[in-house]
């Protein structure tokens, strides 16, 4: 079951130039910015009521990130919601003809288990579906 | 000030077919589905913890929807965040250099007054600003 939207993710070129808008603009605060050295980003976390604006910048020009910047430009990524049971929602849209983009769940930041699916099943949107195993604060 | 995410808006070519995924698939309610006759949209609000994902359907060839399908294909279109005092805030957006789409709130879905920024000030996203203007239920 989904409990939320975790957060979305928005690629940009620079976390210091866009950031500017999110931080003095909308009045978003960064919670902690940090580097995922296997999807060679660095995330940038501003929260907003029970969910999150994430910035990706890539940190290499064979990130995904910096592949989707040279395709698309800066936009948005992708949007994560929260579930309480990521193997089993995985299990259950994958019998749908669901297509998914990780079988299994994966580690993914902040201690999180995540899958992504696939835009063709989901209105164009990549979608991930994250789940915390540790308990909230 | 912002109080959280309304809505992400996702433009698909059918509410139908796309809705499928988020009824079925994710295990979301739709909660109202509304014409919207000055955008040519068809709209579906789907409810998840305090936002909702909005499916956005042209109803004619020349809907702002149609043309982003045209040139993009399915995804999402722009992310609307919740703001207590959308006229203050285009005011404080446009000195700090800000590009807005609307430069005052004009009547938008659900009776709320609503103003986009352009994506070149927001890193690549279309963005909106709304505001109830009644009294939250």
């Amino acid at each position: 079951m989904l409990k939320k939207i975790d957060h979305i993710g928005i690629a940009v070129h620079s976390i210091a130039e866009a950031g500017k808008f999110y931080e003095a603009g909308l009045g978003l605060v960064c919670e902690r910015i940090e580097e995922v050295k296997s999807q060679k980003v660095r995330t940038a976390f501003f929260s907003l009521g029970e969910t999150h604006i994430e910035l990706l910048e890539p940190t290499s020009p064979d990130s995904p990130i910096a592949r989707f910047l040279e395709k698309r430009g800066e936009g948005i990524h992708h949007i994560a919601y929260r579930s309480d049971n990521v193997k089993d929602q995985l299990h259950r849209l994958k019998e749908q003809g669901c297509r998914l983009i990780n079988e299994q769940p994966v580690p993914g930041a902040g201690g999180k288990q995540v899958a992504f699916l696939h835009p063709k099943s989901t209105g164009g949107v990549l979608t991930e579906l994250c789940e915390n195993l540790n308990p909230e604060p």
